[in-house]
């Protein structure tokens, strides 16, 4: 027991080191172990139970919205990467290429998917001759590979777990429409379940995908004032379609080229719920995704009634939550520390004289508020804390956005807010000029994350030229 | 709609040509679609929908048993997979070398996994250390590389999904112990979900998994007479913890090497499913994994009313059911042959004179058998049939099974009872001896397929060198 003490102090504050701390939280809560295979990891099965309930989530919104899984290779050969120009120019250098099957030299080599626009647009080609063949609105859940140099826990990796949407209409709009609802599927999540505020906008031309028209985006603040891009949805217009071949007879016998999008969102949003919601006692799980929703620590557990009690909690109350019982021979005291960094969003502590008092003790992880409910109507006490939990991480998510959002008018005003008070989100005009765009990100450090939706009118002139002003553009450091 | 009338007329018949009635099932119902990655496919919807029901249902027997999922690197680099001896002997000839990374020549060339024991190993010698941290119980569902010549859509493709279970036990009985309940978990699913018997047993020697002590298997008859391998699960002993170094101090406070096994289950389950139970009709779905369980059709559905009915009982029945309402403009017989050649366990057609006589028809799928029922209790009366659905599979399977499986006692009499009945299992004698084993297959044309754990005294001798038998071999020509 004292080796298993050491696990909170071990910990980094995240004042001290933001990414000492991170990386400290996934590996004291579980989340994740390094391997001999640079630059990727096992997800172990604390966070890999934190992903499959994004998935089942996710899942139920895509198949609420028509979407069906389908599953494509994991390998694209040379040729059919190269079909589309732009596409192939943005992933050919970080791919990582199979030569040899067995003992045999390939004729031609095939990539590890970095996604898989290529595949899905054979496909389309092969199956889609109609407009009674459309919409087709495909996701898949798979894992992909991109050649990356330095690499972080969820972050940043060589191979990492995500889905992506592929989908093909009959007009432009229709597909627009696609991409626009998949957007706001993403930003729904985020806030609703994961209690993450997003920003919801527009990648400029410079940052948008590769072989796509216009780029989606949400982007959410971490706790140490960088941006994360959380997920992205691409309208592709009909350029996919025309390198692919992918043509139907409309309702009027016209041969038409197709409309195409897709969307991802991946495991990095478990490094976005960390660097959210986490803090210096470990990580704190939004309940919605946290694997144990109610930790039952029996106190003084070896007294009669007390682990029958703590058992016949743990049965009624798994009904309606996920729920773990810790009967180990563990001192209360180490399991409240040890459910903390795990970021169990409920703790429920019952003893003898809880049991005599028909009542138990509920603490809420983020606050560490403590309430004395009573046994009668134990789940609708625990729903409450439960929406209490995702409230508390909702507010402070706001109100670390808000003091971290700098709006700015100058180029000397944007270096003073962030010289002032760090790393944040810098509003900012913009004039639409790349140039203006590298000069702001040379000069300041921030680059440009997106051109919000929901825009405001700050000034009338570039920040940067003095000309007039086409966006307000959001900018940062990012992960 | 001429078109779409083909789709039926097209099927080759399996009593023609078993192999070309296979994939012609797999295009038409929409199963698979061929890629240009050769020897990959994609799989569509209607096919992922169906591994995405065997996910569940396994998953939920994987967890009830205290099994958890983790995602380890699809990666395994060249000196990892060479740690244990036999192992590396067994895969190496069959796996995709990945060299490139961008455009850098790899330091060391990585293989695609083509099954993970290697990395799990590593992980374990990583986590564990201590009896208290035994058993682990872990499982994943990836999808895994075998650089295969020939290949077929489910049976025998270059990439396949599965779920692969590694757990690490502190003896050698808890670990035996353990392959047999994983075994036990297929064939129960095997039997009970999928409506097709097994044979339980254990591979000779010369049969099982590259590093196993002893690999057990689940077998299935298909519909041609041929053996198709369902599942297998694998003891290791000690074999892969001493090439790994997996240490733990035990209770005793000695330091002891862990007992492994693995366990694994393919989309080839999709393959075994076409080939036992469907017929020239197309797909026979058992209901416990078929995407759509109840397929309504309405008949003369411009009626005033018809619609509404069928919306209705669409949205009661999918309360208990996966429920797809067809109200295109495709005419119920062009329906019929449709949900047919998928498979659909159950239609219910309803039309005007139904509607005022408060019923409905029910067809069930294998045997074409109409029921008209009332629409008071309909639940109850779909979910009858539904088993009746599952117990007819069965009931025709086991014939076909018992039609089908030889008992010899000479090397003559199997040549005679395949030459007069087609493929089938063997069951004959053996003294144990590979030479045997080797000598049967050559002049047979069946191989030993596994040591059925039912064991019977066919004969004291074995079928091949008469000397004393040690066991029953089921022996046959397998996919």
């Amino acid at each position: 027991m004292a080796d298993q003490k050491k696990m909170v102090e071990d910990i980094t504050s995240m004042d001290v080191d933001f990414a000492k701390w991170y990386t400290d939280i996934c590996k004291k809560a579980e989340l994740v172990e390094y391997t001999s295979v640079k630059g990727c990891m096992v997800i172990r099965p604390y966070g890999y139970a934190i992903w499959e309930n994004i998935q089942r989530i996710l899942d139920g919104y895509f198949k609420e919205t028509g979407h069906e899984n389908v599953c494509m290779p994991m390998f694209i050969p040379e040729s059919l990467l190269q079909k589309e120009k732009d596409h192939v120019e943005g992933f050919a250098p970080e791919v990582a290429w199979v030569t040899h099957g067995g003992n045999d030299l390939l004729e031609e080599r095939l990539c590890v998917r970095p996604t898989s626009e290529t595949l899905f647009c054979e496909h389309f080609a092969n199956i889609v001759h109609s407009h009674r063949d459309l919409p087709k609105l495909y996701n898949q859940w798979v894992s992909v590979v991109r050649w990356e140099k330095t690499t972080r826990p969820f972050l940043r990796s060589r191979e990492f777990l995500w889905q992506e949407g592929h989908t093909v209409h009959a007009t432009a709009e229709e597909a627009i429409a696609e991409t626009e609802q998949m957007l706001n599927i993403y930003a729904d999540f985020y806030e609703k379940d994961l209690a993450i505020p997003v920003v919801r906008g527009q990648k400029t031309e410079s940052d948008k995908f590769a072989g796509a028209e216009s780029t989606y985006c949400i982007e959410a603040l971490m706790h140490d004032g960088k941006a994360l891009q959380a997920a992205t949805s691409h309208y592709f217009g009909d350029g996919f379609a025309k390198a692919f071949g992918i043509q139907f007879q409309s309702k009027e016998n016209k041969l038409e080229y197709v409309h195409e999008t897709s969307w991802g969102l991946t495991t990095r949003t478990i490094g976005a719920i960390i660097m959210t919601h986490g803090d210096d006692n470990g990580l704190v799980l939004p309940p919605a995704v946290a694997p144990i929703q109610v930790v039952i620590i029996p106190v003084a557990q070896h007294k009669e009634g007390v682990l029958e009690k703590a058992n016949e909690l743990k049965a009624q109350l798994s009904k309606s939550f996920r729920v773990k019982l810790d009967d180990s021979e563990n001192s209360p005291g180490w399991k409240y520390s040890e459910y903390e960094m795990k970021g169990v969003p409920v703790r429920l502590e019952i003893g003898p004289r809880d049991i005599e008092a028909n009542q138990c003790v509920l603490v809420t992880r983020h606050n560490r508020e403590k309430t004395v409910v009573s046994l009668d109507n134990l789940p609708d006490a625990i729903s409450q804390k439960l929406q209490e939990v995702r409230d508390g991480l909702w507010e402070k998510a706001i109100a670390n956005r808000d003091k971290k959002t700098y709006k700015c008018t100058s180029i000397d005003e944007i270096k003073a807010a962030l010289a002032e008070n760090g790393d944040g989100l810098v509003m900012a005009m913009w004039c639409g000029d790349e140039a203006c765009e590298d000069k702001v990100k040379e000069e300041t450090g921030v680059g440009s994350r997106c051109i919000p939706f929901n825009q405001e009118n700050l000034d009338d002139k570039c920040v940067c030229c003095g000309k007039p002003a086409k966006h307000m553009v959001m900018w940062g450091n990012a992960y």
